[in-house]
């Protein structure tokens, strides 16, 4: 009797699906791998003595009943961050008015509840194909029907996704990463930019605009947010990850009044609040200009110097863009990237094969390669054993 | 055009309800007004020295590719901090192997993870009537149909549950808070956990124990865990949140192995991880023995007094048990409790009327009050207050 009723509760455990990279990762955890698979910033970057100083700060701050780091607090956020994310800075652009703003326990979360709020099963998602993997999860777990539209160097190709609307499709959301977008490291032209806002405004759909690189950005360029072009039609994300540190799980969004409210809602009964410390953490760094400013500069200088260190290094073993933001370089072989995917773990390098990233398009014979994590003079290394493993020289 | 499609956009936006009491803080946030509605613990209670030198500690530690606290992490939680609780202390029992837990982003993430993975919309969850708000919240999202049992000085009353489910109920879900439950205080009898779990294995339900306040116990007593006594048949959930603070953002939950990987990639779903900061925080204080020893007596020590100072106060204005654990009292009234809410606020004195917690049973006439939030003297002005309200004596 004990174990006869655990088939029929275990029957429906089956909705979520594990991310491909997550699962790469653990072979590519070996030590002697150096692996481009994950998409760890670069730890090294991490402003550990700013942020020691606002833990301090942050745990010595007390109110009426117990500190705001401590206490618990609003579901949409702390009053000061949301504030400072409604102000604009060198991190993000302003959006809207301080009450369109949640701070969420990274923008992962962000993804998640407006999956939940706006997505019943079998509604169809455009996503960008390939796609960030993160953001498939969400929507394949709210069970959407994914419909991919193809990345170019401009980004997403609106002039295909206009064409399948007037075709009938008709997607309650259209998810993209607009600048340095994972895993292409391609940027969404202004032009495109602002065909998207309109298309929104026709068909009726939201952009979701996930934005978490947007700061890491090598030539000083960075376009408007589609937010500011639609803003009742788009969902603007963002988060501290890149440019502070991911442990500390703290993003925000900026949604349109009639969906704010919702969103909080779901909000409060999936985890209550953003942590409070890493609230006032985060909060403490991000508005000091004057360290930002540097801590941004120094950032830019060192993934670009890794980015440009590493496409140098494969020097044509792949066909790749130069990175001109992010984390990401996206290339093309010769070879099918997932079946050589166990001979460059056996040459001591990992990354991701194209495969994990597709939609509608295979690519079989695309990989992502992330330049973030590892030391130049790793980079280098990993480059040469890439080219072991592909050309078989080893 | 513009905004032609934006009614067909929200109207879905009314799948999550507001939680009753976020709404009523907001008139217990009146400075004037002493609040016994809220949950909050007692802020000057929060060990802030020793979370400082933990937080210092945490931003202070590296690792290959960053710190713990500020790189990206696994799902379920950090092994350390799964090792302590596996291993069992002074806050809560152990219950299964390391890989049977995962921290979660308190413990309302670990509610709404097992009722994505187990509750689809129609199933039916039984909870206890009156029933803790944020777990109703919960289940009422993911489509739940929610069955009240009632509570009394025992707790569930599993003999009434045991009646419907011979009677042909059959919920995938029982949920349970079970020490010092919220709202009542009641905890469940030991012989009734016994019977809970035996009709857990014959129904085939999961049961959710719900275990926040288990070591805030006034009297040295505390039951064993239905996890331990069905294991594969339940899901036990506890958190930092009443025992450190709540704003770290820290809980954890036990599952058997059949449903601990679907809980897992859910929760890389909804937030990728819980805050590194939060859980090395959280742990560095939590596994101190010889500290939480006496922070535990310190904090049990004040909770009772201040249970036992309002509940003397009161002097039977309200028809209340002494409380034994937690935080809070459950009263019965001679009046109508939602009806003198807007007195009481006049009065300068705010509760939970008990109409917000009823499930099945109405509860026109009972009410909640909080007695970790304000100090000894606040109380007994509080409940001077609630007397002259409810005798019109002012």
């Amino acid at each position: 009797m004990h174990t006869d009723s655990l088939p029929r509760l275990a029957a429906r455990t089956d909705r979520f699906v594990a991310s491909a990279i997550r699962d790469l990762l653990q072979l590519a955890e070996r030590p002697e791998v150096l692996s481009l698979a994950g998409g760890l910033p670069d730890g090294s970057m991490f402003p550990v003595d700013r942020l020691a100083v606002a833990a301090a700060r942050a745990t010595a701050t007390t109110g009426r009943y117990g500190s705001a780091a401590l206490q618990y607090g609003p579901t949409e956020g702390l009053e000061a961050f949301r504030e400072w994310v409604a102000a604009g800075s060198l991190v993000h652009a302003a959006l809207g008015p301080v009450d369109e703003y949640i701070v969420t326990t990274g923008s992962q979360q962000g993804l998640d509840l407006i999956a939940r709020c706006l997505v019943d099963a079998g509604d169809t998602v455009v996503v960008e194909d390939p796609v960030y993997l993160g953001a498939r999860q969400v929507f394949v777990a709210a069970g959407a029907q994914l419909v991919g539209v193809p990345v170019d160097v401009d980004g997403l190709d609106v002039d295909r996704l206009a064409s399948r609307l007037h075709g009938g499709l008709r997607p309650r959301l259209v998810y993209t990463v607009p600048h340095f977008q994972n895993p292409t490291g391609a940027t969404l032209h202004p032009r495109r930019r602002i065909e998207l806002a309109a298309l929104a405004r026709r068909f009726g759909f939201v952009v979701v605009e996930d934005d978490p690189y947007v700061a890491i950005d090598f030539e000083g360029r960075r376009h408007d947010p589609i937010g500011a072009l639609a803003p009742d039609h788009t969902v603007t994300l963002s988060s501290a990850s890149k440019v502070l540190a991911p442990g500390l799980r703290v993003g925000w969004l900026r949604a349109p009044a009639w969906l704010h409210r919702t969103l909080v809602l779901a909000k409060q009964s999936v985890d209550l609040h953003t942590s409070g410390l890493d609230q006032l953490v985060a909060l403490d760094v991000l508005r000091d200009d004057t360290f930002m400013a540097g801590h941004l500069a120094t950032l830019r200088a060192v993934y670009a110097a890794k980015g440009h260190a590493l496409h140098a290094a494969l020097d044509g073993l792949f066909a790749t863009r130069a990175p001109t933001g992010g984390m990401f370089l996206w290339g093309t072989a010769t070879d099918d990237t997932s079946a050589m995917f166990e001979p460059a773990i056996s040459a001591g390098v990992a990354y991701v094969p194209g495969r994990a990233f597709g939609v509608e398009i295979e690519r079989s014979h695309q990989l992502r390669l992330s330049f973030a994590t590892l030391t130049t003079d790793e980079l280098e290394v990993a480059a040469a054993r890439l080219r072991a493993a592909f050309l078989g020289a080893n």
